[in-house]
């Protein structure tokens, strides 16, 4: 097991990273449980990771509940919210009540802003069973729910005691899924450090093959990424927002095409291209460096063309991006591969001649 | 006008309290707005008041929209919440957005945790127009909204970024609203400071005819006495719980005869003579005590009497308070007059012999 520590102001909490880790989960939620716990999972997760989850609680003497929702991103969504609330009163749970997320990406937001909210904040662990919500969304406090109008528009910054990744989990996750991970891992690869992208393009056959050593370091050589990030940016106010390469547009297309038709991990690969293809456009990045992009997505089996739509439809969605500021659409490009800045003034006619690149 | 400065980790806010502030609105909202406001109100203030809030904006050249809403308790719910989400969105609002929230503690707690969550937290500031408010809730960053089950019970730790008490908004407030506002003002009293209370029982009659120099003062101890305790425990670990005196009580008859019927000051009012009852059958005080909060109370012509139910239906409420803790109802009681104290390991029985002797 390895195990980063996450610093932020006035909290701190471990990550720990390893194969097999549910076996010994008792151990490691001990320090962070008090009177009780309630597990938020969902209908695919459940089946497969409750019962070591229930057995840890047990183990440790504390009274539990479990509340199911149904799977998919199209359930991150105030109804499910509603669920939870509705079923964490229902078992009377208080604020000495811990709550495990037990599940990817949207458990992990729905469960983390569940925690902040319920009774204006109970403590939480997150254990991702994802390779997205493992290497990215498990890491940085970022909590919430989609709104009909746009992707992650309610929500909170709030920290958990503590996450909890067991790579063995990954074994059961759909293809599709992993390789929607990946999409993640390869761009904390072209964030920040051109060395771990060459040894990303070395290792990705071992990745796609679940390779447990390569996994692990991959994942935490991300996690360590993003922590670092967070430390000098918790609430996103400068060099955070470079983690949402790819996710303007990303966000657009899984707005537009229904949540849950597209994976997240799909929308950002096909994003990450419309981002190189547009910094190429303003002479930051050669046309060979795309093409590196394009074809380590495509080892990891990702797509790297958008959806078919048109030019007002892709500039309705990303007029409600959080980063925008005065009305101005703020975009995430590269200056180089391994070098990320925000930049504004992104036009109508940008996005046409940009879609006719692509 | 006077000005305090509220002091919570990592985040200073003032709170400015006078008559007629509205009018010079522009020059007190100026250091807090940046692109653009949404105002947040309902719709008996908005026809008062919305008027010269628009017209600072309008000064300030900052453009604005704004949300109402229907007036009321029972409109402080999930269904409301995502009324102002869904118009911040539709008004392009982002996250250089101001919130000013121009109400009474329904809106403020509304407003202050749509500000909370709304794209993670966006600033803003609170224009209390009722006592209640000016006195109470727009200090100390609670925010929240009811759930079915409970009041209070999602909700966020948010401060804003000003709060702006205008006394002359007072005088449009109906007389019952009023009163309310005046249990929470006793509250303060008996939590304490003897003095204070001495105090309040000598200038009662000129607050119950609105006078404006015994309203500003007054305003602005409770203010006080609140920022106070709020800086030593933001989060409620301790000393805070105290400000919920009555309010165990008050939560359980606002619940049970519906939001809305009993307005929160008054089902606080009633709840302060249960827990005064309780504290007498405690021996903490004397039956002289509890009936010189009696006749404080009546004097601001605030109920003194719960409304008939059974000690089953009371515990059934009481049972989700936030204060419990594994299970056991946890109440504020009257050490002596001026000091209160959270005690544990209140039975059926007890509330059954309580409701006897009221």
């Amino acid at each position: 097991m390895q195990t980063l520590q996450v610093h932020t102001p006035g909290h701190s909490y471990p990550i720990h990273i390893g194969h097999r880790l549910l076996d010994n989960l008792a151990e490691l939620i001990r320090p962070h449980i008090r009177d009780k716990a309630a597990i938020i999972s969902n209908e695919t997760v459940a089946p497969l990771y409750l019962a070591p989850v229930e057995a840890a609680c047990r183990q440790l003497g504390i009274p539990f509940c479990a509340i199911i929702l149904p799977d998919g991103e199209q359930y991150k969504s105030n109804e499910s919210l509603q669920q939870i609330y509705t079923g964490l009163l229902q078992h009377h749970t208080d604020r000495r009540t811990t709550l495990l997320a037990l599940g990817g990406g949207v458990i992990g937001d729905l469960a983390g802003f569940a925690a902040a909210t319920y009774q204006r904040g109970i403590p939480f662990i997150q254990i991702p069973t994802t390779l997205l919500s493992q290497v990215d969304s498990s890491v940085g406090g970022k909590t919430g729910i989609n709104h009909p109008f746009g992707k992650n528009m309610i929500g909170a910054f709030y920290q958990p005691q503590a996450v909890i990744a067991d790579t063995a989990t990954l074994r059961t996750l759909p293809p599709r899924e992993f390789s929607a991970g990946l999409a993640e891992v390869i761009k904390y690869a072209l964030l920040g450090d051109i060395n771990f992208l060459a040894q990303l393009e070395h290792t990705m056959p071992a990745l796609m093959q679940q390779d447990q050593a390569a996994l692990a370091g991959t994942i935490r050589h991300c996690c360590q990424m993003k922590a670092d990030i967070v430390e000098q940016d918790e609430k996103e106010h400068g060099i955070r927002a470079h983690l949402n390469l790819g996710h303007t547009f990303g966000h657009a297309i899984e707005t537009q095409m229904g949540y849950g038709n597209w994976l997240h991990g799909e929308a950002v690969a096909a994003g990450m291209v419309l981002a190189a293809r547009l910094s190429e456009r303003k002479g930051y990045l050669k046309t060979a460096d795309t093409e590196r992009i394009i074809r380590l997505l495509q080892a990891a089996r990702l797509p790297v063309s958008p959806p078919d739509f048109s030019a007002d439809t892709w500039l309705a969605h990303m007029q409600h991006d959080k980063k925008n500021q005065a009305g101005q659409i703020r975009l995430v490009l590269l200056k180089q591969l391994g070098q990320a800045a925000v930049e504004a003034g992104f036009s109508r006619e940008d996005m046409a001649s940009l879609l006719q690149s692509v």
